[in-house]
């Protein structure tokens, strides 16, 4: 089944809004099968929107539609429907319930405009919106699906999670062919000395694919293998993982498509470690990366953001000395710091980061970018120094990951170094 | 002139990666007054490739690419771009410095397919890459231009702001018709109340356009308005915002295309007042947003993330019975934390928040979503009530917004209940 995702509005066009959608679409219909062929975004115009139903819906099976369903007048998506399947608007009474629940529960009085958000084309099947008004539209016309949705983000995501891929699968039939992917998610290494390192990748791949896709999170690899069927698909993604990881293993920290922090929580969890953290230069991104997972409370005990450097001598018990000599942001403060955070909490581990995240503050002998982390558990304290850009938010990202594997490999017993 | 722009790349179609290239493209092209008319997404195979190239250059004046300039064998653009204007690879001697710094620079030895990055299309001019080795390409045919670019945002985006938006704004004809875009961010009123509140839409608008753009982090007003010349379309909308402010303006924190937490940032930072932040379920991210913003030390003194109710008791000195009776999810605590953090700190503010996050941990008593707020100055401690959903990620988000919000209040004197 070929797909294409058309999304909708002048927003996304000129760059007021990152177009997130489409990549969830994209990502929930690649893990059915569907091929998603193309994407593309139109203006809120109504020829221009036209035009692209038509182009898309005669060259695919599947058209994907977002935005434009909201309840005031920039709003045009559902007239374009009904001129371009010729129908009309009908009122739903299913919908105006929901809508009207909707308002009810929120103790807010529904208007004239609310109440239109139940005028669907005829014909069409409605898709119930939990999160919102506006409701999804469902429409088949000769062996062919299009469907449109509202582009607001989780309203949209609930009717393709609670709905809509359920109805696809249903009406996907099994070819000779099943298309598999794997992700292995590495940190610390540049793509080249990757590409480098993993050899031959003719004789590695026996026919898949390898893509490298780099962030400053690190370089994701990502095979495709294409089998005839499941079971094959499978065992040909193992034997290529497992090849890569005799290469890179060590690099390699999660084959989910799962960020570092998760992997680093699930790991702690696991074990009942708990964790203090004292930051600096990355300024609570590690806690707030560490907290956005549900149940941290389980192994995160507390954090200091200790920008001032009395903040780091009342709560941390860095000595006044060592900044006085070494400076805030050096290896000594760093592993102080861990092993002060981890002393007032009396967690297991006692992480810390301080460095210069500019764009000002830089120095020769200090230039921007220079960070140092330090980690401390019963035993050892350890402080590693790490020499990033001149970007404050791309460094502040940087330092969070380090850190982060940092705490991966001390868990897993890796070297830091290598 | 008319734009488009196409990103090549299988993992953003299969929503791995999310297309944030479009939009800063987008964002750059609108700003010189490039009419974006379309933006496209197609996969890394060479006949959509070549059958985008040929559509897009057609019906566009400038066609802007992205993606698959890198070193690995899955990057086949420059291979497409050969093809697509029949013409040959050819070595650029400059480009090849440039990679040899680059490596040198970073003490790593330069490979085989490093060196063929500069392998550039004979007859295009090159755009040399300050963040990275692949270079950029500029074509230009039959009055029209064709500009690639490499994947990586921030290489992607150097090029665009050091070199290809200056050499654009020189190409293009001044015309008789002047749009201008001018942004009212707003936050804590549901986007139907606001069009509510805003009245008679064309009476206000006069011809020009209105879009109400909905996130979690409240709702954009977009005026766009197009008139004959620069002069006239600054006073329209000049003209037009005041109109706007004057029904919802106590709901509006910015015109500029801002964050609130740089709004808030910005204020404190001109008033010389610091805060301290005591984060409980917003777990830092408070505290990231503003750490974001260059400068910050200047008003951020420090901030307690007191996950544990023992770190709320022993480092903010809330009281334990308070804890007890009332619940760590209290007015009473985020109060008390308001309050702690603004004393051990010393600073002017001292900002709290208490939550129940989700995806558990709810009771019919304090809901799922349930978050107080605490603000104290040097005379009053305030603290409010607010009711979120049951997404963890987006309740920190609304917290963090709303904390943000309460400050901005607090400094211009509007109430919080408003």
């Amino acid at each position: 089944m070929n797909a294409h995702i058309i999304t909708i509005g002048d927003e996304i066009l000129i760059g007021q809004t990152i177009n997130t959608n489409a990549a969830f679409i994209g990502e929930k219909l690649s893990g059915i099968q569907v091929n998603v062929r193309k994407t593309s975004t139109v203006p809120d115009d109504e020829d221009e929107i036209l035009k692209e139903f038509k182009v898309c819906l005669n060259e695919n099976d599947l058209v994907v539609v977002t935005g434009g369903l909201g309840p005031t007048h920039d709003d045009i998506t559902r007239t374009c429907i009904v001129k371009f399947f010729h129908t009309e608007l009908i009122r739903n009474d299913e919908v105006l319930d929901d809508v009207r629940n909707f308002f009810n529960k929120r103790g807010r009085k529904l208007t004239k405009i609310n109440e239109d958000q139940a005028l669907v084309p005829k014909n069409a099947k409605v898709i119930r919106n939990e999160m919102g008004t506006a409701p999804g539209i469902w429409i088949e016309k000769e062996d062919k699906i299009f469907v449109v949705m509202p582009g607001v983000p989780f309203e949209m995501k609930t009717m393709m999670n609670n709905y809509i891929i359920t109805r696809l699968q249903e009406k996907i039939i099994n070819k000779d062919s099943f298309v598999k992917r794997g992700n292995l998610l590495t940190t610390g290494i540049p793509e080249s000395m990757l590409f480098e390192r993993l050899g031959n990748l003719k004789e590695l791949l026996g026919g898949a694919k390898l893509a490298f896709l780099p962030s400053q999170f690190g370089v994701k690899l990502r095979v495709t293998v294409n089998e005839k069927n499941e079971e094959l698909a499978t065992n040909k993604l193992s034997e290529i993982e497992q090849k890569i990881r005799s290469k890179v293993g060590r690099f390699i920290y999660s084959k989910l498509d799962e960020s570092l922090e998760y992997t680093v929580a699930r790991m702690l969890f696991e074990r009942g470690l708990t964790i203090a953290v004292a930051e600096s230069c990355t300024g609570g991104l590690i806690s707030n990366m560490l907290t956005n997972i549900s149940g941290s409370s389980k192994f995160y005990e507390r954090g200091i953001i200790s920008y001032s450097n009395a903040s780091k001598v009342e709560i941390l018990k860095v000595s006044e000395d060592t900044i006085t000599q070494n400076g805030a942001v050096s290896l000594e403060v760093a592993r102080q710091m861990a092993e002060g955070i981890k002393s007032i909490s009396g967690t297991d581990l006692g992480l810390a980061t301080t460095g210069i995240m500019g764009p000002t503050g830089g120095s020769s002998e200090k230039p921007l970018g220079l960070v140092y982390i330090g980690l401390c558990d019963d035993k050892v304290c350890t402080a590693k120094k790490f020499q990033f850009g001149d970007d404050r938010f791309l460094n502040k990202q940087r330092a969070a990951q380090a850190a982060l594997d940092m705490i991966r490999r001390y868990l897993l017993g890796i070297p830091f170094d290598e």
